[in-house]
């Protein structure tokens, strides 16, 4: 297929296992390869070559303690495409919730399966997995992270934008300082971008890792008013303002977002003219986004939804060296 | 593997996309087609062949929010011999839950996988998913049809009649006015074959359909008398009486149908002597059928349940035009 | 791939289906042959040959009524790289939950899948699936018997002592008298090696079982004193004091196993000194097995855990001929 051995062995790395916990746990140069390789495999799969059997014979695990439809259809599908099979384990079906140390499960899921994808809400629940057992771990959302998500947002970003260097895109992050919000500073820290977020009082993103990214890169800013962030934008980014778990909140969280974290038009009409508009969705129209936004042309949101398969595909090419 | 070019380029309409949310979304010809496909497919795999990859990488999402043993696993089954892989979502696991607008779910899945097969209640869904989508959509029942069943019952009809023209299969339906019931409706406007229907006092079929079908096809009849409807019948067809989510009318219904609405010896008596008996199963013996009548050499009821699988790759093969 | 016409014809018997319910469905020289191409798909993955695709296009149920990652995981990765298809059906998705007869889901899964792996609590089901299909069916636990573990735990020692005849190997079992107990004693029947069981009162393995083990090999002991089992063993297996579905009785067992039955260092001291350690896992440390032994040198479970995957290969490969 041709495809197969263009991994540079430069980033086969046998000797360690790697991880995708948190967007820092890759560099710039191979956050530059997977993106490469992602928009390789799109290409391909656009020309009808859906097959590309990096994965052949070869299982992933899925385990999913919360809901979620793009993370799990994307990763499945490209899971398949890469000729490998997912596992795809609900918590409520398995034996972790039986009590067994983690320690345990993580050596056993290790001799099964070449990866492990996990969504849950504690990160330490990841580090853990990896630490004692031997294949890496992603990351498909975390109370404190989504970086397969920044990853391809990221990625659909520079697809919008051809030729131009990451360092000139300058993003915006509007609304709630959740997971989405700390791996976009993650993402800016590796990789250079211009940031602004504009977060409601009492909902900022995690301190210390917002001091850690602008030690990294100057140009990432936590603002309070969202006119401040999109100002010449080149993609303006925001998330529903009660995410997974949050529903009690609901009212709550209301009163600090409406009104002011919503992206309409006016806010738009302050970002650069060729700015895109991008939500990792489900979004909910009327609230933190209006309908004529999410339709106009402007808005990249399926784009960028199918842009999770080709991004994770590229990782797993990634994380996943070739079998010999 | 022979098979894979065998599809006539007629009926590969790259410029629409093609549904299967009711009988009456395939002309007569295209069912024809579909039944000589399923035969062939059927063939190959009873000689092992069991992969034709006309799927191959590709992926069928399957939307379950109801129950199912046949329809999960022939398709599933049948996704697998395609060469594809089968996503299947059950409602609690994913965000449709989450009130996210349909026009979203059929945009970002038309970007993942390459159709949609799904069970629930409201046909507005799938016209949703259809009209937002741009892959072809399948109605794995519905409160108001159930046409992959009808499909496969008329497939395993001819295949039990072979070399006799559909118009003189004479087909009953005993009991429900329910989606089955639809179906066979609209099967019989399509194809032009005779049937009679014995329906209970306040569970007849839909009536706008009824008439829409009689007007293709006057050999299209309502009657109340099961022997009516059996009398000189090459197939007798019936199903429980009452379907998943009417278990609260269980009662009720048991009043309207007990003693008259099963199919026992004698009624079978009253069909031609060369008549079969099918049922969509699961069955509820005693009910509506005796146990006589199920296990007699009448009784068609397993071929019809894998006849399942080979109508359903049928269906797929033609739905899921061939990538070049 | 060399594997695919390994399997000698003589133990190919398409003239009748073969099932693996309990231990002693498989003859000693057919455990040997499947210990031999177990052996051999394993060295094949190491050598990172995946697939093996024994299965291609076919498909396996995997009915599961009790929670399960090991089993759900091994089953679903090798059926995988056999080149096949686990359709996993959980209970509460299916219809055998509205009251269909068994001998309509066993005929009709019969036309869809070639093999049905059922994890459940009435071994009657299994018998009745066999009875009225025409496929394998594979015992993944039930209340009276757990094959496919005690397979692989089998695997796993005649691995760690390879060349010595399985009538030196020694073993023990410590602790309850359940599922695994009675699979551990119809092994020994089968095939000679000599199993003492120490199990508390009131909580022994099936009687009518153990006599009929012990009229085939009188090595075969019970005996209450976990020191007296353990004493000259080559390998000391355990389980946890309440199994799935025996959460109600934690406080009554506790008081029949505690401080007695319970594998520590100086249990592991009686033993023979090349003496390992085996688990099914998930192990609860600290009340059955220490700490100490579960990280001992001694302690083989990991192992003993990827063993599922390929003991159940060689079982699979087995029990489903090649097509032709």
């Amino acid at each position: 297929m041709g495809l197969a051995n263009a991994c540079p062995s430069k980033y086969q790395r046998k000797t360690m296992v790697r991880h995708f916990i948190k967007f820092t746990d890759l560099s710039r140069d191979e956050v530059l390869h997977v993106f490469e390789r992602s928009a390789a495999l799109k290409a391909a799969r656009a020309r009808g070559e859906y097959i590309h059997p990096h994965l052949a014979g070869r299982s992933v695990a899925m385990l999913f303690n919360k809901n979620s439809t793009r993370t799990r259809v994307s990763f499945e599908c490209g899971i398949h495409e890469l000729g490998g099979h997912a596992v795809v384990l609900s918590e409520n079906q398995t034996q972790f919730s039986r009590g067994e140390p983690i320690s345990h499960s993580a050596r056993v899921l290790s001799r099964f399966v070449s990866a492990i994808v996990i969504r849950t809400y504690a990160q330490s629940q990841l580090d853990d997995l990896a630490r004692f057992g031997s294949i890496p771990v992603i990351n498909a959302l975390t109370d404190e992270g989504h970086p397969c998500q920044i990853l391809t947002d990221i990625f659909t970003a520079t697809e919008k934008f051809p030729g131009q260097p990451l360092e000139k895109i300058k993003m915006a992050w509007i609304g709630d300082g959740n997971n989405m919000a700390n791996s976009w500073i993650e993402a800016a820290g590796v990789l250079g971008f211009p940031l602004t977020l504009a977060c409601p009082e009492g909902y900022e993103p995690d301190k210390a890792l917002l001091a850690r990214a602008q030690a990294a890169n100057p140009a990432v800013k936590l603002v309070r008013d969202p006119r401040e962030a999109a100002k010449g934008a080149w993609a303006v980014n925001t998330d529903v303002w009660a995410s997974m778990g949050q529903e009690g909140e609901k009212g709550e969280r209301e009163k600090a977002f409406k009104g002011v974290y919503i992206v309409d038009s006016a806010l738009m009409a302050q970002a650069d003219p060729k700015a895109i508009f991008m939500h990792c969705l489900p979004a909910h129209p009327g609230e933190e986004v209006t309908e004529e936004v999410l339709e106009s042309p402007a808005s990249v949101i399926f784009d960028e939804a199918e842009n999770r398969l080709h991004a994770q595909k590229g990782l797993m090419e990634f994380l996943l060296p070739k079998i010999a």
